[in-house]
This record gives C-alpha cells, sequence and structure tokens, in this order.
C-alpha cells in the first residue's frame, strides 16, 4: 500500500505482515507542496509524521523574525515536535515541506495503540526515540566544542547528499553561523581539495 | 534510610512506602570526594545514580585536551550516560564530583526490575526521560539562535544559585564561550544592574 514506508520498517524491525498491514491500516498519506506546514507554533502536535519522500524541516522563529532550523527530516525519518505530542501542550515550533513531498501520518491515539499492541513496533520506536536522544547530545557537545568549520564537516558526514538539496542560508541557520561564515569555509574547502 | 531520596520521590510520585522501601533498598549510598569520577571515559556506564547532596558534572575532552560541560547534576537529579547505559557501549564522557557529594546508585539490572515492577515509578522514570529530551531541544535551539549574553541568562534563570557554586570557566564551558566572553558579560550586568 504505501511501498516506501513498508521496505523502510521491515528493513529496521522485526514486524511480521499483518502487523505492517495494521500498521498502515492506520495510517493517512498526505501530498505536500513545497512549504506546505504540518505544524504551526501555538499547535498541538497531534501525529505522527514518516517521510516516505521529500524534505521537512523543523524550524522556530524569534520576536524579530529570524528562523532557526532544528531538524532536518528527509526521506525514512519521522517528524514530530516530542514535547507537543507527549504533553499536548501548545508547539513552539513550524514544521513544513523543502521539497514536495510524500508523508504518512498517523493521530496519537491510533499509533499509541499500534505501539501497545505490537511490541516490535514499541521497540522500534523506543530505538528512534533512543538515537535522537545521542544525537542531540552529541549536537549540544559540538555546538559547545567545535568550530564552525568541525561543525560544517559533522553536517557533511551526517547528512550526505542534504547539502546539494537544501539552501545554503537555511544549512547556515542548522548551524548556527551566518551565511557569510558559511559560504567562506566552503570556498576554503573547495579550493583545498 | 535516605531522607533527601525518600522526600524527593514522594514529592515527585505516588510511589507507596512498601514501594519506596523497594526501591532504597536497592540502593547503594556512596560519598564522592571532589574531583572523584563515577565514569571515565572508555568505561561502560552502569548505574543510575541520583544525586542526594553535591553537584556532579558530565564532561567529555576534545584531543588536544581541553574539557566541555554537557551538565552540571545538582541535589535532587540523576546522572548517567544514556548511550552508554542503554546500550551497553563505551562512554565518550567523564561523571565527576565538584563539590563532597552524597550520590546513590542502582545498578541496571536492579533498576530495570524496579521499573518493570513499580509502574509509578516507570511513569516517573519516564518523565525524566522527556524533560530531558526536551530540554536538549531547547539548548541546541539556544545554541544555534542566542547571544553569549542571552546564553548566559538562560542559565541563570535555568539553575538558580548555582552560579555561585560553579567556577567561572566551567560555566563557560558549559555555555561554549571563553572565559574572557563570561567575565565582560558579567561586568556589564553588574553595571548596568
Amino acid at each position: 500500500m504505501f511501498p516506501e514506508f513498508e521496505s523502510y520498517l521491515r528493513s529496521q524491525t522485526t514486524v511480521t505482515r499483518e502487523e505492517l498491514q495494521l500498521i498502515c491500516s492506520k495510517a493517512v498519506e498526505r501530498k505536500l507542496r513545497r512549504k506546505e506546514a504540518i505544524l504551526q507554533e501555538g499547535e498541538i502536535c497531534r501525529y505522527k509524521t514518516f517521510i516516505s519522500s521529500g524534505i521537512l524541516r523543523t524550524y522556530r522563529t524569534r520576536e524579530e523574525g529570524s528562523e532557526h532550523i532544528l531538524q532536518f527530516m528527509p526521506e525514512d525519518t519521522w517528524a514530530v515536535d516530542p514535547e507537543s505530542y507527549n504533553e499536548e501542550v501548545r508547539s513552539n515550533y513550524f514544521i513544513d515541506a523543502l521539497e514536495d513531498s510524500k508523508i504518512l501520518q498517523w493521530a496519537k491515539a491510533d499509533f499509541v495503540a499500534l505501539l501497545n499492541n505490537i511490541p516490535a513496533f514499541k521497540n522500534f520506536s523506543e530505538k528512534i526515540i533512543s538515537a535522537n536522544i545521542y544525537l542531540n547530545r552529541q549536537r549540544v557537545f559540538s555546538s559547545i566544542s567545535s568550530t564552525a568549520e568541525e561543525k560544517y564537516d559533522e553536517f557533511i558526514q551526517s547528512y550526505p547528499g542534504l547539502f546539494a538539496r537544501v539552501p545554503l542560508h537555511m544549512v547556515a541557520s542548522y548551524l548556527g553561523v551566518t551565511r557569510e561564515t558559511l559560504s567562506r569555509i566552503r570556498h576554503a574547502q573547495t579550493k583545498r581539495d
């Protein structure tokens, strides 16, 4: 039914064919146009979202209007604001599409029921959450210890192929450096290579 | 038996007196001298640690020897390297005491059994883990969007009283700014106030 998601889940978990069918039966497929949002600041995040194709981003704005990108979510990853989803509080974040994208969404009640009924899916979900914890700790460490050059290198290694698909100013926003600094780093590396 | 921990847990959870006794019966109390470590880089983190009094920190070093502090853990908080503890892999971090401290430790097998046997304790543990996820996302956002002044203000608000107990160069390390920058911010604020 959802070939990208099915092959993703089969490769990552031991769910049976029947369990996979059950999981898919609760999903709603949506097509997003570039710039279309699935979460706006002030809303409650009520869905778990899987990205079948395209790229989404999680970002937040400051009072003066600047945008700060917390995360890029390309195909075969998940999008959620964990605090808003878990605690049912208004989100501080936006989630939107950077390319035309295809996503699957599960309403929270359905997703919780699936986790409770399918242990292999629950284990997998916990693995994803843990991996995000480790990643965020690494990102905090990197933010306090690395130079802008090192952050850029880490980004390229962690997300191969993403740089070509994302505008330069958004990579700069994700890294917390200015566009000028990122351009300078890119030029220096191109010269060096 | 462990008055600080018992009043902490009673105030935060609905565990019964019997459950509290069971939890305490599996804890080992340790006294740490200032600078004493409970986890070294390269070791596997095999304990959940509660800080009854004092302050611990989690830090990591880079090849050239610089120290970078990921977290301060004062009394009534927990210390663990989640990746090393969950996955049983060697840690990249050190955890040591900044003051003479008193801690309680649970071996992983005992702690897992307690979580499985005491639903209120499991809920509480999951709440702590979630709160850490939200905090780390906030810290990533702050690291890419805030000025050094704003990071300092956020630190003072999040950890009231900690600044006076921790050496200036360690707060600078936590914030990812130089000691000179932090001194300048402090002086400017003192003048302003």
